[in-house]
């Protein structure tokens, strides 16, 4: 279970931070190292002093310039949110994240990425609307930033202890219909967008964020490859219908 | 209940270890923290780059010479152990302990210390020995030592969930007695050591774990300060029957 869940740094600004983060991850059994856009050096003295050990988890690191990229395959995303966002999210807990991930990762094909922003900013909303879900560590609202090295470490200590719990626990069914990948949902998000575009329902000039209350609902609901299917077939109809530019 | 948690550093190493120390505590909501013995300055650029806006903390810990002096006043303390002893002492999983933390915690004059070790070595068994019971963090068997703010992280966090979670629940009773505290503790067992060599049934010289397991025996119960006393008069008791120095 635990070699299915990756960690992903989006433009990390400090090598120690992914040094912490390698030796987080390493002390936890996890192994799946991804960066996204670093701004800094990622492979420095200090990374390796902060890794103590682990820096081997930096060197296999994917390092990739989207966050698209670094969870492609991945069938549930949760982004680490110090914020309350003006579009509320699903938003679950370190410990009721944990408790989902036996299930979660029930079949082989599933993968969870668990996505960590900036040290000075955070994730963005963009990043964020990318998200099946947000993941809130409960903090000092008075002094609520983590360091990113121990933000890691407190939900890398769930996934632990999930996996410690469920080595115990009764085998959970694979589910029989796998979950549609996070590449085909953004290939989905952006069909409909293009379909709603078309059909004169959606002005990307005044968005009234129309495009991220679609993917709120669509992610809550999960949805399998095979429903996505169904419903791109019912985008490509739509889009036949449409008419086309400089007709009318 | 948070302002009565104390986090004790014995012979630290690193500034930069304070400072994540620091601000792990504050992001979590503990404010007292105590120093045993630094092996380094404890207020360094690293120190205040580490602590990020929490060194306030640091300004205000308590530096001491001992544990002792650092747990005097404590009725709960509880060591981070890595490695398991030759002799078995009570052992927790960071969740237990914050669970245990509202009763523990439910008198106004309670407080609980956790003590973490130096990061070469962590705690010497005479300081675990000093403990109610041993903390250990789940960690992958291969690569198990935790940095230090990052295993302070950890409890940190437990400790906020404990609280949180407590803050929704009924109050808990204060118990009737007053428990022992950990000076209290130490009387009775310096007291208790030298009766039992004046009475000939404990030789320092070959102790065979002796006082390590009435010292286990005894803390495992959690005793009361009343029934300290009553075991003190019966040290009292007993030393008045045993042979004088150079008497017989």
């Amino acid at each position: 279970m635990l070699e299915r869940i990756r960690i992903v740094l989006i433009g990390t600004s400090h090598p120690g931070n992914i040094g912490g983060t390698a030796r987080a991850m390493h002390n936890m059994g996890l192994a799946d190292l991804a960066l996204v856009a670093p701004r800094c050096e990622t492979l420095t003295a200090d990374t390796v002093s902060r890794a103590s050990g682990a820096d081997a988890l930096v060197h296999d690191a994917r390092t990739v310039d989207t966050l698209e990229e670094a969870v492609a395959d991945c069938t549930l995303v949760v982004g680490a949110s110090a914020r309350s966002r003006t579009l509320p999210w699903p938003m679950i807990t370190p410990r009721a994240l944990g408790e989902r991930l036996p299930e979660e990762l029930a079949g082989e094909e599933r993968r969870v990425a668990l996505v960590f922003g900036r040290e000075d900013s955070g994730l963005t909303n963009a990043e964020l609307q990318r998200c099946h879900a947000h993941v809130h560590i409960p903090t000092n609202p008075d002094f609520s930033s983590l360091n990113l090295a121990a933000a890691v470490q407190v939900l890398a200590y769930e996934c632990r202890l999930a996996w410690l719990a469920q080595e115990k626990a009764p085998a959970t069914e694979p589910p029989e219909q796998p979950l549609a990948s996070h590449e085909e949902l953004e290939h989905y998000f952006s069909h409909l967008e293009r379909t709603l575009i078309a059909i004169g329902f959606h002005d990307p000039a005044t968005p009234r964020q129309l495009m991220a209350r679609l993917r709120r609902f669509t992610l809550r609901a999960r949805p399998e490859r095979m429903e996505l299917n169904i419903l791109r077939g019912i985008l490509s109809a739509t889009e036949r219908l449409a008419p086309r530019r400089g007709d009318d």
